[in-house]
């Protein structure tokens, strides 16, 4: 294992002194293993917390700011954060108009999530969750009671951010973040497991050519493994197995990620991306807004996930409004 | 190889299919190659061109836009662009007020930029170059006669290019881009090879516990080969390796970026900033702006460079004013 640490133990605080070192719009406490904004948020707005394993960098941390999140709570690598840092969170970020938890759906994440909901209730604070689960590759998977949460938090928490920050209630929030959830679909393929510090070796053994096709963003099995093959013929593989469980209307508008799993080169990316876009537009569907980089990744691992979100006109406006964080920025 | 694409022949032109699908800010011509920005640039503005081997993305093309590049010219995968892309470039967005070149220290490059250069003097643009060789490694190397250009570009294309977009004519923009350049040294460690699509395997052996010192952004060889240790000792390396070319006052203001060479996760690249920032705050130095990311990669390299620019409050002011990039974007 060759990795840029200094300790397997000691990953996520060294992580954590970084961040705080390179942005000031952050406050880090590295003890309470809290990320908030530095800059107090509107008093009376409804504050939106999520956070899970660390390893899927931007996420959490790195959407923490102006029109999306104001706490991450990140836990070791792969692992979910305990109950402690979410009402911490929830005690620094609440106004009084209560705070959204968004929460991928792992069976640890959720537990979590759901002690730290009442432990809030205990303290006063309303809490609503949106649960993210918009992996279509498996049911049930390693850590996973249902779908999988992967690239849909990310549009849950730009868009349900955007709305708490014009003044959306708590109901309205959460129920557009669910909505957005719902309208969501996602698909991931790989090409190489990852590593954790921990473990010190690959999650699984991938030959050198084949591909795990439907992985997890921990390196849960897919649906098979397969031969590598043309992008072209991947992204088809991507698009089908979103449209399948979702199919859309000609001249859906639709927000389209397509994200890396950390250790692909943004050319091949763009490449996929390329047939990606293709493929929808032989379906009639139409990228109304559209991410192309490594925003929920899965460590060292090569490979890449699709998102479709059939966006209504809410959702792409929100999508458009001022966001301001370390990974998203725009508008401000 | 596993990579995501469809024949090593099509990459480039795959990717920009890609590329022109992801940003409808950018106009891609896919067969003269060439990205410019969708919407004209305010008349009487001085022009700024570059371009370089792909598989540095988001090193070029991610930079054209409002506040940076004018225009970006792919060359295929570690290759040059040739002089015509440059000419059809800079009579693209040349408005009479001249065009700059930000050009890369390679052999290639630079024999292509100055060829293009004498082509649109022929046309009746005025044309000045900035010549980049910030990477302090190695004084000549596999591609180059002096020092590589590496991170220092990414520096000189938003400062250069702020002033630019402020009004400054092209003496001005050309003399400040040339300084931005001076004032700035880099670095880079390379934990694994990285592999071409046309090679289709990685472009050196690197032992499991081996690393690279002071790589170049196409896998160069660098100083040396040594073991791999923690990363608080590679940060004080590639400290140590910057200070001791471009020693610093006491309260000397930089602008510092810890760039992710391709495969490197951005948990590991904030690990690692944190070991940085700590090793400079020692010598007195203040961050007072930084990056931390991938933006100039060496395709599926794992590795990371820092690049260090002593930065005056002119450069500081311009580095804050927007910019508005699929890469970079900030205040727009």
């Amino acid at each position: 294992m060759k990795k840029f640490i200094n300790s397997p133990d000691t990953v996520l605080t060294d992580a954590l002194a970084g961040v705080a070192a390179a942005h000031p719009s952050l406050t880090v406490d590295p003890v309470g293993r809290v990320i908030t904004r530095a800059a107090r948020a509107r008093p009376g707005k409804v504050a939106l917390i999520s956070g899970g394993g660390s390893g899927h960098e931007p996420l959490h941390g790195g959407f923490v700011g102006t029109g999306m999140l104001d706490a991450a709570c990140p836990g070791e690598v792969f692992t979910s954060p305990v109950p402690d840092q979410m009402t911490t969170a929830a005690k620094a970020v609440d106004s009084g108009a209560g705070v959204v938890f968004v929460v991928k759906n792992y069976t640890g994440d959720v537990m979590n999530f759901q002690l730290a909901a009442e432990l809030a209730a205990d303290e006063g604070i309303n809490v609503a969750t949106i649960l993210v689960d918009d992996d279509v590759a498996v049911q049930d998977s390693t850590w996973t009671a249902g779908r999988r949460g992967t690239g849909a938090t990310l549009l849950v928490e730009k868009i349900a951010g955007a709305l708490a920050e014009k003044g959306g209630d708590l109901a309205a929030v959460s129920d557009l973040g669910t909505r957005v959830n719902a309208a969501s679909r996602s698909f991931a393929v790989a090409l190489t497991a990852c590593t954790t510090p921990a473990a010190g070796k690959p999650g699984f053994d991938l030959p050198e050519d084949e591909i795990e096709v439907g992985v997890g963003i921990h390196g849960e099995p897919g649906r098979s493994r397969e031969k590598i093959r043309p992008a072209a013929e991947l992204a088809a593989t991507m698009v089908e197995a979103v449209w399948s469980d979702m199919p859309l209307p000609r001249g859906a508008e639709t927000i389209v990620m397509l994200n890396g799993l950390g250790a692909t080169p943004l050319i091949e990316l763009y490449l996929l991306f390329g047939d990606v876009a293709a493929r929808l537009a032989e379906r009639g569907v139409t990228i109304a807004r559209s991410l192309v980089g490594n925003y929920i990744t899965s460590l060292d691992m090569a490979g890449a996930s699709l998102t479709v979100c059939h966006a209504d006109q809410q959702m792409l406006d929100l999508w458009d409004s001022p966001v301001d964080t370390p990974a998203l920025r725009w508008g401000c």
